[in-house]
């Protein structure tokens, strides 16, 4: 087999960048051998100029204009890691434009313009590929736009941020309270100094549009998706979920409905024990999958990290390099308008944790306000201490609108002296 | 979007043929609006003749000689779904000499002749796609051909046989014996009345060999792959290995070695409980990766059932139609030859139980007995009972060939009354 050569141009040189760099100069020697591809890096814009190369990059490769990088006619195939939107955006059209295949693992980008871009691929007939946009090192977009092509996709269940997934798995092991996980979190480096990102799920947000858009086949965007983060999790919530068998884990929850439909959401929840999520624990991410005839699958790896990344990247690099010598690409094929499904509809079973006063009558009160507004309790139980009771319910699913307007007037009630906790449930109907 | 009509001729209706129909009749036209193409099934070869048709299906599409489906001219493309090596294989041969595109999901097949199948397939240009050959429902074979591409695979470790999963399940949840957890398998329909295939290891050792040929790059086969099945697996060895914290599980175990050499095994193994593996229980099949790069993954779901393996099924009939439609195709790339380590030089642990005489210095005569053969001991638990001591021992990492040589010798010390239970561990190093 002669190879054949196909020239990259690397957008960005950070964490990630560097480590494509080294892992292509490991693996670029049996990358040819096997697909008779020799993949070689012949630019590299990076923020200031690197004058003393990088692996087998000599100085000369290196420059600081991306646009340049597009458009260099030594460019064969484009591969994007410099985060954001813009110019990310207007870069990546550009090569498509050009017919320029490209590899991105920017989840910012395809989360607010992803069907622009993946019908700028498919109208120049090239690839734009996204492994690493979501859960890192981890085969899931692949497996969604190829695997399950004659699977209805039901529920697609994600932990896909590593930095709240290991503040939580602190919180859970050693029953520290947040402050304190996520300052030990930002002294590891699994969290930024201003971690809004990650703990007010912005990140497992844009995530979630792109799994729902690969999975239901329509465009949904980050603004799609309802959003609650980990900030407002307490120690007491951790505990309290632990002794009745559960975890909490900030999941990114898409659901396609029979009337076509899709509710899009990031929040925390608690994880029955029993369910393999509740067992990804630390930085690892897991993409969890309802489908009606495959039944359930779980994805699992490192979701983020320079090595994982490049890995899912040069794995997209390989495909588009093999597509582009014969002249073909994949697509996300159609995409339906996404028809969002309001936060108000969602149904999900609730825990939901009162401090009451201590007198008779008391629970047959909360109940019947529960029962007012059709909630029905799967468990209770109840603390006493001095003058006051903690009562903790679970119930069935219910409408978001219903718990809310529960909520509303339990917090009426003269009995109720306080709302502790909220939390949303999953495995249990 | 015109739409493109591709014809299947499908050969084999049984459990997955018989879903596979009724899941196009339900995912057809979806699968048309996303993809552009619209799968009908044009003839079937079944065992015996099915006059009373099958879901959209009338009975003049049923035949019974599957040769005359695979030359018809109005099949495009052919579904294998037989099983066994002959006739599937002369049959898959036929098809891709006419430039049909084949799926199948028979993992004996290309245990047994995968390496030709696949140059067969490339020599043609058109693809052969088995991702329902493993792990049934679980995109496993996607992700390894592909989106792994640019990974230095170092170790796949696979627990791809349901039934044996089930069994083992049973027997640590209920304390029942193997012949007991055998029989209720049977009476559920999880075993088949002759378990062989399954309890003494082949089916999974068959699985192996297409992973390992897939993940390293060479050609495995399944006489390859070292063997030892869950027939002497006991309810002493199952208790015995929970009270240290393991779970044991018939793993399959593919590893690529510096020296290029492949080691590919499948034995019951204990998994420690922290392990992700450890927490795969019943009928589920999980794939476990370890490379270079991305470190570890896991695949999880059902490796078996109708539903489940029909949705792999249909998903390679999506793709290799749109393959077919633009005249491309997939390849597993150059295959070297295997070089097979012998099992005498795959190195893991050991878990030794000893009966023993209980008198004065039988401990340390054993420990010699490690120490001779440069086995190092990791843990050592020790039972008294009346005249006799029960030992357990768990060692670190030792050649297969040492620990065979240490055993014959403990057999010989007149203070080893019996050598009751032999069991590889992994993840202690």
């Amino acid at each position: 087999m002669s190879s054949h050569t196909v020239r990259i141009g690397l957008l960005g040189h950070g964490t990630v960048g560097r480590a494509l760099v080294a892992l292509l100069d490991r693996r670029g020697a049996a990358i040819e051998a096997r697909t008779g591809v020799r993949l070689e890096i012949t630019r590299v814009a990076a923020r200031s100029p690197r004058p003393a190369g990088d692996g087998s990059l000599g100085a000369d490769r290196f420059g600081t204009d991306p646009a340049a990088v597009v458009a260099a006619p030594d460019v064969d195939l484009v591969v994007e890691l410099m985060g954001g939107v813009e110019p990310a955006r207007t870069l990546v059209m550009a090569a498509l434009a050009a017919h320029k295949p490209v590899v991105t693992a920017n989840k910012a980008l395809l989360a607010s313009a992803g069907p622009e871009l993946y019908a700028a691929a498919d109208a120049a007939g090239v690839d734009l590929l996204f492994e690493a946009a979501v859960a890192g090192g981890i085969p899931i977009i692949r497996p969604l736009r190829e695997s399950l092509r004659g699977e209805q996709v039901r529920r697609v269940l994600g932990i896909v941020n590593g930095t709240t997934n290991y503040i939580l798995t602190r919180m859970t092991s050693s029953g520290a309270d947040y402050a304190d996980a996520l300052a030990e979190a930002q002294a590891l480096g699994y969290a930024e100094a201003d971690p809004t990102a990650d703990v007010d799920g912005h990140d497992a947000a844009a995530k979630a549009a792109v799994l729902a858009t690969i999975a239901f086949g329509c465009a949904v965007r980050a603004d799609d998706v309802a959003r609650e983060g980990i900030r407002g999790v307490t120690a007491a919530d951790i505990a309290a979920a632990d002794r009745r068998g559960f975890r909490i884990k900030l999941l990114a929850i898409a659901e396609s409905h029979h009337d076509g439909s899709v509710g899009v959401r990031v929040h925390p929840t608690l994880v029955p024990l029993g369910h393999p999520l509740a067992a990804v624990n630390d930085a690892f991410n897991a993409v969890f999958i309802e489908g009606d005839a495959v039944g359930e699958l779980m994805f699992y790896g490192r979701g983020a990290g320079g090595d994982p990344t490049a890995s899912a990247v040069l794995g997209d690099v390989v495909d588009a390099a093999l597509n582009l010598r014969v002249g073909t690409s994949a697509s996300i094929g159609a995409l339906r308008p996404a028809r969002i499904r309001p936060l108000d509809d969602a149904e999900c079973a609730f825990s939901v944790q009162l401090t009451v006063a201590d007198r008779p009558g008391v629970l047959a009160r909360v109940a019947a306000t529960f029962a007012d507004h059709g909630v029905s309790i799967r468990s209770l139980e109840q603390e006493d201490a001095e003058d006051r009771a903690h009562l903790v319910f679970i119930t069935h699913a219910v409408a978001e609108s219903a718990m809310r307007a529960t909520l509303a007037d339990l917090a009426d009630l003269a009995d109720v002296l306080s709302v502790d906790s909220v939390l949303r449930v999953i495995g249990v109907v």
